[in-house]
């Protein structure tokens, strides 16, 4: 999407060094616009970690090409040592964020790709080429969730004979949790690029607040009206029929429906379900969790409680943390919390849109059946 | 209770100046403890329009001390126009905070006995009087709610044999928001005093924070164990079985059982009923509303935009007021929601416990009966 009028992805390679790739420190948005070169595995890997770069899809690209830098770096010595020291990379990198399903499918696409082709150079084009098709993947996979998911919102739309469409939603499942289009902001960039009035509820999400910062910026930029919320505020909004749909992302959904998605979805999905609004949550295939039957058994992430304590703005022109806390009182830092199938109206996939159970699923991914 | 060892309650009259009021500035905690002199009517509804005071009984107190200066400088030339500027000033101070019916209902109780007093000076000393009676009522009867909550956490206790028993609370219905003991907060401090093992889950509460800085501060002093969570994270732990029970105060509840309280409440009661977890609301009786039947017409404060969009917090030992959006997103304030009956487990006031519904309450306050 646009960033100052120009064209941006989330990831790249620097145009004339291909060994170097590029992100958006997202870190510093919405004050801040810089772009940050990473060199090695444990520059990709703190990026991670560290939450440079964030999002199911960028995550992913991110890993991708984090191997494609770990096949770079690999002695070249012997195969043998090529491939024991890219798997190790695969194994660090993994190891950033153990709720990204993204991650670990990323890093298992590598190496199978890589371990496939045959000599040290085919495999090190091999790495960068897939990291181009996950990447591009990732940005078409979007495009067409958006396709999708905008039905929905022009139905909403022809029943409000033409009004305002308000949408709530959770996090950053924008463009910039992904390689582009976002999953949850498709169908309203989708919509909005047609001509249809909406308006987004931007959910801060604390404690990292990537709704009030990122969502509400990608929006902005793209010229989308929205009004940013504390999320404490939907339940009240829904009550007073100020909400039409919700869509979030998710981090991690079981094959049975289950949305692992971060801390507070399944509040809004609870207000959704008692005052009859959609919620329906948009994803590429490579989010779901073929495995996992119980969401319930996803491991969730706990994060330092110094992102509970304290919050980073901007003040006199400067990043300033400030403690919100007292000095002594401790706190807990649970990153995702898990949005009952029961819950959720539907899917919106790069396939169309499901029920969200493993009939629904299953029926657009037929080739996962047992 | 308590602060750094010694007893305060949350509003009084200056020891050696009996016409000034002092209150404690509650923005500037839990980084800094000032106690502040409040001279005119114009700097009580300040202080209750910019929230150095908040909380439903010490927003009544306030208003009935403030009903004292009122008193102590209207025009005394006649008692009609005594009477008048009286009665301007009570409109004044209930203009500040719409939606906090202990703020009308100290302004009447006031009006009342001065009106029924004989003399300026006898109405004068009503006055005095009078706000002494409210806040020591205040104080009184949050004694009386932690003895009759208490029951249901030593109930608790005893059914995990003894076993922590983890109470999350949202916003601050603690003593600073009473004249002492607190709503929410009475039944557990009677518990910790009791030596029952109780650890409370405060809910920061934005956007103003009054759990993070208000909740964790008060529980910290009393030394009550405490972990401060984000908003967003209740549903989380009560879906892993980390929460026994919810307690929160009310800002106004219906006769009906509705609960009105700071924005979020009512996202968190969803999160109770769907994991069997009990919600309390803990209340005196001039938080209830004997007029109205439905939660849903409560009016709703909306406050500025600027408290969604910035926060305040302690930076290098100052405190520093960061911006947390872009510079252009527009952001919308809704103060309170409201938890409708069907979803509150039981109402903890001065006479006792009972159900969230029209007979439960008109049981414990048979007077209000048509």
């Amino acid at each position: 999407m646009k960033v100052h009028g120009e064209h941006y992805r989330t990831i790249w390679l620097k145009p004339d060094q291909q060994q170097i790739i590029q992100i958006i420190d997202q870190r510093l948005l919405p004050h801040r616009f810089v772009i940050e070169d990473l060199r090695t595995v444990d520059e990709v890997a703190i990026a991670i970690k560290d939450m440079h770069v964030r999002g199911a899809g960028l995550i992913g690209a991110t890993a991708g090409y984090g191997m494609y830098v770990a096949a770079l770096h690999a002695p070249q010595d012997s195969e043998d040592a090529f491939m024991a020291a890219v798997i190790a990379d695969g194994e660090k990198l993994k190891a950033t964020r153990p709720t990204a399903v993204n991650l670990e499918w990323a890093v298992a696409r590598q190496v199978a790709a890589i371990q496939a082709a045959d000599g040290i150079q085919a495999r090190i084009d091999t790495a960068l080429h897939m990291a181009q098709v996950i990447a591009d993947e990732d940005a078409d996979y979007c495009r067409r969730i958006g396709e999708h998911g905008v039905a929905i919102i022009e139905e909403i739309s022809r029943r409000k004979g033409g009004d305002i469409v308000n949408i709530l939603t959770h996090c950053n499942a924008g463009w910039l949790a992904f390689v582009d289009y976002g999953t949850a902001t498709a169908p309203v960039y989708a919509a909005h690029d047609r001509g249809i009035k909406v308006h987004v509820w931007v959910d801060e999400t604390r404690p990292r607040n990537q709704g009030a910062s990122l969502t509400a910026w990608e929006l902005g930029q793209h010229g989308v009206p929205h009004t940013v919320i504390v999320d404490n505020t939907g339940g009240h909004l829904m009550q007073h029929g100020m909400v039409d749909m919700v869509i979030t992302g998710s981090d991690r959904t079981t094959y049975t429906g289950d949305v692992g998605n971060k801390i507070g979805t399944y509040l809004k999905a609870l207000a959704a379900k008692d005052n009859g609004v959609p919620f329906y949550t948009a994803l590429p295939s490579s989010t779901f969790d073929w495995e996992q039957r119980d969401g319930l058994q996803i491991p969730i992430e706990q994060r330092d409680a110094t992102e509970v304590r304290t919050i980073t703005g901007l003040h006199d022109g400067e990043l300033k943390t400030v403690l919100l806390t007292p000095e002594d009182s401790p706190a807990a830092n649970y990153a995702f919390d898990v949005t009952p199938a029961r819950l959720v109206t539907g899917l919106i996939t790069e396939r169309g849109i499901c029920d969200a159970s493993e009939e629904g699923i299953l029926g657009l991914y037929p080739e996962k059946r047992g």
